[in-house]
Order: structure tokens, then C-alpha cells, then sequence
């Protein structure tokens, strides 16, 4: 399983990287079939915080990645308005990927055309150009349906992750992640407060227990 | 003001970069007197979940910070047993910085003898052997006393955080930064579940309101 985080320069740092630590963890349990990459234009990229990271990969991977997950960053318009970072991202597909976006990555399924009307989530600051863009953005942390899930707040992270652990493994996988990076003490709400966005977006199939 | 993330090689992202992203967000607010640096004894580390980094500062510049918040990671006891690193963090000093731990770096923080007995807080797979170690460990997922605090679970980073602006600046700007991260449709709770956390811990003169 191929997990591309999509990451521009002035990336958000908790966007892209809770996403990252969590999801892996599928990995440090076990399975090696399981990879979790930065997906970025340039082999080094800069976060808005200052945050200078090796991407793990170029661009030309996303469209074979089993999910791609849209980061979020201060030049998300810019990269909507830069037709050769446009093209490269024109491979991603929701009929036979699962597609993830976080905060301001939602503006760039929308312009992607891949959010067909659906209500979606951004955070407080991207919602303006957003919504003018043209996505019915709701006012919640988390929303799914099909293949795409949005998710709006950077620590809303958590949900998109579960959403992915659930749609590529299952439940108890998601639970079990969850439950690890959850706060000492507040594990089960955690976790109740996450699989409340996510179970009701799964299909049956999906839905072990 | 000057907040240290010491970051070794084997990292846990969350643990470092919540929290890194949480504090700039008081520079991106504005402040142009605070600065947030990844300290780490080579010029790049790498992740436990294989992503490489710059740091901003070797470990020279610690004894110097404001506050020295220390990350969590696989190697945590390899660095408690490497003299040459143990001694680069002599230079810290809960009487003239703060000082917070994420999960095994509490482990770091009792062997260097600065928790005084003070019950701290760790993850559940660090406990067993920071328990070992003579800690006063306690099933929570945030203590602080005096100028140290500790958190135990990943994202629990957001309390060492709310309490380090709260220390810092006041605890209006922990309010204004744990509302930026949290979820859309959430945020009220979610900083009511952070200050619960970290009022209790403050001294009069800390909250203005």
C-alpha cells in the first residue's frame, strides 16, 4: 500500500506531518507492504514555520499511489495558478485511489474537479476562497463520501488518517493507531470522538466489527 | 523568546513538529521577538518514520533558550547513555528557563535529574522503563510544577504547547492558537479540554483573565 502526502513549499507542518506519523505506524507495527511518502515538486521543501524536509518522492509517483492525501500551506492558491504543478497532479484519480485533502487542500480538488458537488471541509482561514471557488464547504472538522474525504482544522488530521487506516485496512486497524497517539488518559474518547466522523461515512465491507 | 525543540535522530515527528507548528504561530501572529528552533546535535535528523529534517541550532545554544521543550524518539535511551550528548544538556536550568517533556523525554529529564521527585507524565510505551528509572509516573496526560512540565500520548503536545504560550506570553494567546488548530466545529471544546489541562498549573499573576 502506497500512501503519497502531497507537500508544496510553505507547507503547513502539522498538515502534512501528523498525517505522516500516524498513518506509518501501520508500518512500524509490521507491514511492509506499507509505505507512507512526501510527494513533493522539489526534492527539499520549506514548511511556513521554517521547517526545511527531504521529500521522499517527485510528483510523477501520485497517480500510482493507493491514497493521496492534499496537504495545506500559504501558497495553495499559487500552485492552483501554476499550470505546470497543475498538470502533474492531473493523474490523480478517486475511481481507483482514495483522495484526502486537508484545510486548503480541498481548494485544490476543487480545481482539480474532483469534488463533483460534494460538501467539503477547509479551515476557517481558506474558507473565503474557497467557498468563492465554488465548493460547498460545510462547517465541520470532517466530511467523506465515495473515494474523497476533506477534512477542515489542522488536528482534524486525525480523522482523515482514521478515514485512510479504515478504507486501506479496517477499523481495528484505524482504532489502534488511534489509540497510540492519543493522549495518556483520554485514549477512549479520543478514539470514540474520531470513529464518530468516520464509521458513518464506511460501507458495511468495511466495517469488521 | 527562544523555545528549543531538542530533536534527536529517531524522532517522533508529532512529538517535535506539533510543536513546533503551535508556537511559530505566535511569530506568524506577529511577534517578531519569538523564535522556534529544531536544537539537534548533527545538522540533519531523521525520523523514526524516515523523514529527514534540518535542524535550526546545535544543542550549544540550550542553555540559552527561553524554554527547552524535549521530543520523544526510538533512541531516547541511547542518547541518556551517550556522555558526550548527556553533556551538552547540562546547560539547562528550571530555575531561569521552562522546561517540557513529550513522552520518553521525561525519561531525559529524570536522568538529568531535573523533575525533583515531581509526578510526570509519559507514554504507555515509555513508561515501564521511565518508571524503572525512578520517575513518579502518573496516568495523565499533562503535569506541571514549577517551571516543568511534562505530557504523555503523542497529542498531548497541544497541552505542553498551551502551557508554554500561557507561561510565555499569556493565556489569551494559548486561547488564540489552540482555536487556530482545532477542528472546524470543535474548537470550543477542544480548548476548554486544553486549558482544564493547564489553568490549574498557573499562578495567579500567568492569567489575566
Amino acid at each position: 500500500m502506497h500512501i503519497s502526502i502531497l507537500t508544496f513549499d510553505g507547507f503547513n507542518d502539522l498538515d502534512s506531518l501528523v498525517a505522516l506519523g500516524m498513518l506509518n505506524r501501520i508500518a512500524l507495527l509490521g507491514d511492509t507492504d506499507w509505505r507512507v511518502r512526501i510527494a513533493s515538486p522539489t526534492a527539499r521543501v520549506t514548511s511556513m514555520n521554517g521547517l526545511t524536509i527531504d521529500a521522499h518522492e517527485d510528483l510523477s509517483q501520485l497517480a500510482k499511489a493507493d491514497a493521496v492525501l492534499i496537504g495545506s500551506g500559504m501558497k495553495t492558491r499559487e500552485v492552483a495558478n501554476t499550470p505546470a504543478l497543475m498538470e502533474q497532479l492531473h493523474g490523480i484519480d478517486p475511481t481507483r485511489q482514495l483522495l484526502a485533502a486537508q484545510c486548503s487542500g480541498t481548494y485544490l480538488l476543487g480545481r482539480l474537479g474532483l469534488l463533483g458537488g460534494t460538501p467539503a471541509c477547509t479551515d476557517l482561514t481558506s474558507k473565503p476562497w474557497v467557498v468563492e471557488s465554488g465548493v460547498d464547504v460545510v462547517p465541520r472538522a470532517f466530511a467523506a463520501r465515495g473515494n474523497v474525504a476533506t477534512a477542515g482544522g489542522c488536528l482534524a488530521s486525525q480523522y482523515l488518517v482514521a478515514w485512510l487506516i479504515a478504507r486501506l485496512k479496517d477499523v481495528d486497524a484505524a482504532r489502534e493507531v488511534l489509540h497510540y497517539f492519543a493522549p495518556v488518559g483520554e485514549k477512549q474518547e479520543f478514539i470514540d470522538r474520531a470513529l464518530a466522523h468516520v464509521l458513518p461515512t464506511l460501507e458495511p465491507a468495511h466495517v469488521a466489527d
